[in-house]
């Protein structure tokens, strides 16, 4: 499989996922804006690939300093602050960067910068492991979940399963969360075909996922996004699975713009529709998903495709890339520590220990 | 304002729409095979337009028979088969060719060859001309509808309305069906903006309704087509309304991919949701919306934008250009006769005398 982003010998390697598969750029950088570029660009993407990414940016960011450890705390903070401006929706970003400050706030006092440093980048590759270990978790609880809800058409056939966007290893580092799920219900002999969305603007279905799934052998077929209402009417989809940038603490959950729309279509045919994503994509501190900051980007991610020009460049353009899916049209919510489902509310605290 | 169509010399003048506005070309041609091409490939295209240019692509045709009155009836019926074949939805094409079949019935025992063309020939423009005055009907019956519908919030503020594909001049050669009712709504000062979404694959929102409105300085903004669902949650769109290829006797509605989930999402958010379309759109004969062909295109459509590709060329991808939305989803279907509103089966087929 590909390898969509590593770090040895104090730089990153990444996969730029911008033109793929149409063109496979690596790129290798010591530089921790050029990282932070690579995050807003969307070159790196998904929401667990951007929460890696950025561990491994701030472990560039300190890389870089030269001064005295009283020096430290000033030049730390305003690297935090940088990689924490680089994408306002995934939480994981914010995950990642809390779990550096408290090794900063742990350690700081006591140790050396070297020591502090060497610290900082063993927690930086546990985020990633993490990530990489989660994929499987969520695998089997999302499959064993789907068996449960879907036993009565598992009866007598296999399964049509939507996904949007791209979940996958190029968004997960491991199998994927949506697609990490799909895979290992595939291998079990689950499924019939994928059924994935483009994802307009920036087309992660039809480039990435497709580009996944026929790697794997798994039989897709890629559709306009706004197709899938109709293809639930037509019995054509059982169910749908997708992952998360953000989940409020009653199952709201921000994710690539579409899912809303897929999401409630789903409800209006009664099919279950799941969000896979580690526990580090939910949010506990937000109540609902109304505090969910959604990223708007540029006009002329609809306006150009790959660099032709497809509307008058004057053309008003209002680009949300994510929306928000109220938790009531969600069956469940499948984490690395289990598949959340009924009371959100009460649910997802246990996660936390609450 | 641009004329899509015309119809002079024996000529058939169309506006080439597959590029438009980034490229402008108008077409004359005096083959009815070109024709034909033309509808196939949307080149020409919008229901009520494709009723017009099948008009005239009827009159091409006979126009190029060079036979007895003895050898007309088996090419007139090869040629009606030729039209009728190019695009299977929009039953504005079939009730064209129904249209002068009956005029060739009605006269072929009694007139000459070159009177019974002259009379298909006033047909075909009666078709047209008509087309042109049902714009200014249907917008007239449905900005009442929206003032009786959307009173409440009209006495606080003006009203912002999702539109989907292109229903205007370009689509319909008068003011336009949809647009045609949103440009009356914006004369008498109703409207605040238009959310027109980008109608993917072939971008007719994005790129065509976006000229229209631009043009008519009508203030607007386009979205992605999986954006609507979010918008409404966040209270930024009032009312829907959208054109028609074909509306079964029940008010299931085929149109444009991504209508049924526009629909389903206004009808979530308790948002009326119209359909705009001459009563030539309305096929009586058929009960609901599983007896409408639905067209499958090209794969092409999606792996390519432009000529740019932007997919695998191997990517399977399953192209439905139309989906049918069930009628409870619709608050109303303004036709050119009257709004109708309420139980679509009686009301229907008041429309018929029926």
């Amino acid at each position: 499989m590909i390898d969509a982003i590593s770090f040895s010998n104090d730089t990153l390697h990444y996969l730029d996922q911008r033109y793929l598969l149409l063109r496979e750029e690596y790129v290798s950088t010591k530089s921790h804006q050029e990282a932070i570029e690579a995050i807003k660009t969307l070159a790196v993407r998904g929401a667990p690939l951007i929460g890696v990414a950025a561990a491994y940016t701030i472990i560039l960011g300190i890389n870089s300093f030269k001064g005295s450890k009283e020096e430290f705390p000033l030049f730390f903070k305003t690297l935090i602050a940088d990689v924490e401006a680089s994408r306002p929706t995934a939480v994981n970003l914010f995950f990642a960067s809390a779990r550096l400050k408290q090794v900063y706030d742990d350690n700081f006092a006591t140790d050396t910068i070297d020591v502090l440093f060497a610290k900082m980048n063993e927690a930086a590759k546990k985020i990633h492991l993490d990530e990489i270990a989660n994929c499987d978790l969520m695998s089997r609880h999302g499959v064993d979940q789907i068996k449960i809800d879907l036993a009565d058409i598992l009866k007598k056939r296999k399964l049509n399963v939507l996904t949007h966007c791209n979940t996958g290893t190029l968004a997960c580092c491991g199998t994927g969360s949506a697609l990490g799920v799909i895979r290992l219900a595939w291998q079990e002999g689950l499924i019939e075909r994928v059924i994935t969305s483009e994802s307009r603007p920036l087309l992660q279905g039809l480039r990435l996922t497709a580009w996944e799934l026929q790697h794997d052998g798994i039989p897709f077929v890629s559709i306009s996004d706004s197709s899938s209402a109709f293809l639930m009417q037509r019995g054509m989809i059982d169910f749908g699975i997708v992952g998360a940038d953000r989940i409020a603490a009653n199952g709201d959950t921000a994710n690539k713009i579409g899912t809303c729309a897929h999401a409630i279509s789903a409800y209006h045919h009664n099919l279950p529709f799941y969000i896979a994503a580690p526990v580090s994509t939910i949010d506990i501190t937000i109540p609902d998903g109304t505090h969910i900051p959604i990223e708007e980007r540029n006009a002329d991610e609809l306006r150009t495709i790959f660099g032709t020009q497809v509307a008058m460049p004057d053309t008003p353009v209002l680009n949300y890339a994510f929306d928000v899916t109220p938790g009531k049209f969600l069956r469940g919510i499948i984490t690395d520590k289990k598949a959340v489902v009924g009371n959100y509310v009460e649910e997802l605290k246990t996660l936390f220990g609450q």
